[in-house]
């Protein structure tokens, strides 16, 4: 099998950090008996707007639609494009228009990391969050009125719709029937949030009665956020609307100590088009083009877009490589994980533990 | 001086700290010399709405409204009313009518509580989180269209004004200036929410021209929230809107392991109508009626009932009290302390400190 991957490194350290994540992917493919043909794009990017005035050439949607998916570094370079900007002319396009609707991030404590939470050990936590990436919070609908007088007036709708709430509670609900624990928590906030979140868990309820062998428990956002700090040991699979699955997956890599190494993926499960596979970190200015970034998200997300694309035993080498590398890695750790290596000293060191 | 309290003690445990608090109040008035009216009011509670179908009687406004401060206990008893109803058809009715504008949590490291984060020591965390109270995303402003077909669209509004952010940044601004670090956090989410967000960074742009000596700094609410866990060290006065607020308000308390014995002012800074005081905890129905809830955040919530009243020194007095308590306190501190006292002997123990 040849999978088509279009690769967009984007800004900052989104450049240092691709190359890596290529090099993990080739050694996969060579060791797991697989084709990747890589095909990079140099739009959403600083650079890319600077010369156009726009992150996205207009014909991006048909030049990507037919990839087997993205491969996506970071995108962001505030002092040349306000974030807004940069980030909704890229990123939450591809969300969108590739109907990426679910946001998932693994929150795990590796070893070699050190945790900010006294007392936890790899093993103690190992959740998913499945965020809902494509309504709810983020969206364009509202204004402001009155401007300029102290009246001023600025409204922003939350939408939720029946199947952009279902589809994203079903997602969760199979993941959660397949895992050990079967064990399903929602975030919500309906004793503030009085409208739209009685609504999710209306249809939390509902779909409930679908999945018998899966225990479902919701907590409001806050206590939510509290127990992710208290408790990281009781989750499971955590589903939440945009901008709560927002907060809960950079909350919960943080609680790991892993926000510089954890992945995502945004996700079609449909199919209907290609999914974006990316590190939770940023494009990070302040450390890029010094070689310093560490690549593991990267590597981390070439793992999740190989499993999402059914190479389940390559996706599952990668994270090994990752784990060991972390744990014996010495020197060629980067400096954020107390070594005194590179990018790339990283990089070669996870490949070579790939290839075998 | 005499001050006019009216006492609510609400739902579950809300009864049983309360009399704790108003104890240490009691005992601050003999020591530093002022006198309390103290008058009860059994609404606000599950018991009142079994009776009267409704959670505040109709003239609770012109009742209340005299008073100089609330002294609030904890509402919610899911069983019998649902969260979203009990909630606002009190606490959020005060907050609105009584115009309380701020809500203010401190986060502190205290002795005696042990902190889930590794190696942070008492002194090393203290700041305050100044949540917006009255707008924002706690709206009630949306609807449901095309309900239960296929089509169902539920829209709910976040509504800020000029008025609301910026008497919200002031308040903020002053607190931050009189501190010793100067330095306000805004937690914003302008990358992802792209209407009131923006607006809310530009008010605090405009705020921050008056304030030369405060150092101003934001971040996106994720990536901020995993900074409490990560960096609580860095903060100082953290200004943020309703919901974000509330997360925070859980997750500082929750970082420094004091969410059970937390406390928050919603205070209406013009003094145009009565703040009201509440720990940070609910009702908790698990424990209620066993005697062994920890009256802390109420009694903490009564100091900062008298400092907003101007007793400053009474107010110092009861934290201090509450500080040597736990550090010293061996088995008159509740269970959850690692003693085998009651919420009396705790608050016995507290209220004899205070008297000195
Ligand atoms: C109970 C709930 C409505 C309330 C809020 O969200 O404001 C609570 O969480 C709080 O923080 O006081
Ligand atoms: C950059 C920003 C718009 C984005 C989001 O909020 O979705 C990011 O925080 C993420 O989680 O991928």
């Amino acid at each position: 099998t040849t999978y088509r991957i279009a690769v967009i490194a984007g800004d900052g350290i989104g450049k240092e950090v691709v190359p890596e994540g290529l090099r993990a992917l080739r050694a996969a493919a060579d060791r797991y008996g697989f084709e990747v043909d890589a095909v990079e794009f140099g739009y959403a990017s600083a650079e890319y707007y600077l010369e156009h005035g726009q992150m996205l050439p207009d014909g991006w949607f048909e030049e990507l639609r037919g990839f087997d998916a993205i491969f996506f570094g970071a995108v962001g370079w505030p002092d040349v494009v306000p974030d807004h900007v940069s980030l909704w002319g890229s990123l939450l396009q591809f969300r969108r228009h590739f109907d990426q609707y679910v946001n998932l991030r693994p929150v795990r404590l590796l070893p070699g990391i050190t945790s900010p939470l006294a007392g936890r050990e790899p093993g103690d936590v190992d959740f998913w969050v499945v965020r809902e990436n494509t309504e709810g919070e983020y969206s364009s609908v509202g204004g402001r009125m009155f401007e300029g007088t102290s009246r001023e007036t600025v409204i922003q709708d939350t939408v939720m719709t029946r199947t952009g709430v279902d589809r994203i509670l079903k997602y969760a609900f199979e993941l959660a029937q397949k895992r050990e624990k079967k064990h399903l928590t929602s975030a919500t906030k309906s004793n503030g949030i009085s409208i739209t979140m009685p609504y999710w868990d209306e249809r939390v309820e509902a779909m409930a009665a679908h999945y018998d062998g899966v225990r479902v428990d919701k907590f409001h956002i806050d206590i939510l956020c509290a127990n992710f700090v208290l408790h990281p040991d009781w989750f499971d699979v955590v589903v939440a609307s945009n901008l709560f699955g927002d907060i809960l997956s950079d909350l919960g890599p943080a609680c790991t100590g892993t926000i510089g190494v954890a992945p995502s993926g945004n996700i079609n499960p449909d199919r209907t088009f290609p999914s974006l596979f990316e590190p939770v970190h940023g494009s990070a200015p302040d450390i890029a083009g010094k070689g310093i970034a560490n690549p593991v998200g990267q590597i981390w997300s070439a793992s999740m877009m190989l499993d999402h694309l059914g190479e389940t035993e390559a996706a599952a080498g990668i994270l090994a490589a990752i784990e060991s590398t972390l744990a014996t890695g010495g020197d060629t750790l980067t400096r954020d994980l107390g070594g005194t290596g590179t990018t790339a000293s990283l990089g070669e060191s996870i490949a070579r533990t790939i290839a075998g």
